[in-house]
């Protein structure tokens, strides 16, 4: 039995989620509040650095979202999610990992805006779009003249980046000098796993919540 | 043809490195001096992230650590270098990824010590201390009773976390409480790629003034 721990706004374990549903596999979604539920025993037992997501398959537990999709590739690898060409693997995992380290991160002083809460600093807001506008650029050249990243078909590249692009707009980046990028982001929202795993308002007000209370404690 | 653009002294080149020589490989080191060549247009045309390793085959370029080791994987597989079962697949992916996201973040303030250079929060090192123990212990149970992390032999696992978990008695953490993690190590320093990649005095001495130049900067 797959069990999926997760937060439903969290691209980190959306990616699982969605995986899980490309896959057509069955799975028991739980939900940990990002409250304080993560640092709970209960929880600190399937994973001692307190973050979501993690798959359990029976009695082993995995943790890391990306190491939860190549176990997913490697157990289940109908559809597949990987290209076997070296080249081709290496542009999906080329667009996970500056997702992860590049994209993410950059991202913080656009959450604000993100969720139409008040306040940001301007200056680090401009140096973040400067950012992301750096791995806009190096995904579009990337996408060459194929519908996905280094593929015909759908692929992790897609499920990591996917979950991420397109909330750029919401934080004030236009994907608008990116073309190719805006075609793949359209193609990635008319598929029934993105749709059924979008963050609906009630998930966005209550993660706002936690960012708000976040903030007053930073503050205080 | 492959070049290796790197920085002896960095753990995330280091894996890079030891996996070209495992697999036997033909390839030429361009070394990055992190004090600003990695921002010089030069290599900006190679990794706009300003970011080593980067490797070229010829002329396509693979930027972040992770995506060229399972480059190399894919176009070279001979050594193996990654189990085909997902269940090990999972564990080699766990502790590739548990490397890079918990240990190296959390090791920062022990960074002094390791380098011999005074200072340093002792409320932060406490803190790292016990972090890195938390990586420790999940690392022990996962080494069950193979000499390797789920293999009989080298993986991409040991690659990157074997280049990591070595330095921590520089820190000041020992590894007396993790017998399987200590044969670990052992095992991997015997190994010919370890030692000719093992960074000489004069290399640390090197990384010492560029980390003194910083501190210096940040408190002036």
């Amino acid at each position: 039995m797959l069990t999926l721990y997760h937060a439903p706004i969290s691209p980190n374990s959306r990616r699982v989620w969605i995986t899980l549903l490309e896959k057509g596999l069955e799975f028991e979604l739980v939900e940990i509040k990002l409250d304080g539920e993560q640092f709970k025993p209960d929880f600190l037992g399937i994973n001692p650095f307190h973050h979501i997501p993690v798959l359990t398959d029976d009695d082993f537990n995995i943790v890391e979202s990306l190491a939860i999709l190549d176990y997913l590739e490697a157990k289940y690898p109908t559809p597949t999610l990987l290209p076997k060409d070296a080249k081709e693997l290496a542009m999906v995992r080329m667009v996970q990992l500056v997702t992860v380290n590049e994209l993410l991160p950059s991202m913080n002083p656009l959450m604000l805006q993100m969720l139409d809460l008040p306040g940001g600093d301007p200056e680090k807001i401009e140096q973040a779009q400067q950012k992301v506008a750096t791995v806009l650029r190096f995904f579009e050249n990337l996408l060459d003249d194929r519908p996905y990243f280094g593929s015909e078909t759908l692929s992790l590249a897609e499920v990591v980046a996917g979950t991420v692009v397109p909330w750029l707009p919401k934080g004030g980046v236009s994907l608008g000098d990116y073309p190719k990028l805006r075609a793949w982001c359209d193609r990635l929202m008319a598929r029934p796993a993105w749709q059924a795993t979008e963050a609906t308002p009630e998930m966005i007000e209550g993660f706002k919540s936690i960012i708000a209370a976040r903030m007053a404690q930073s503050n205080g």
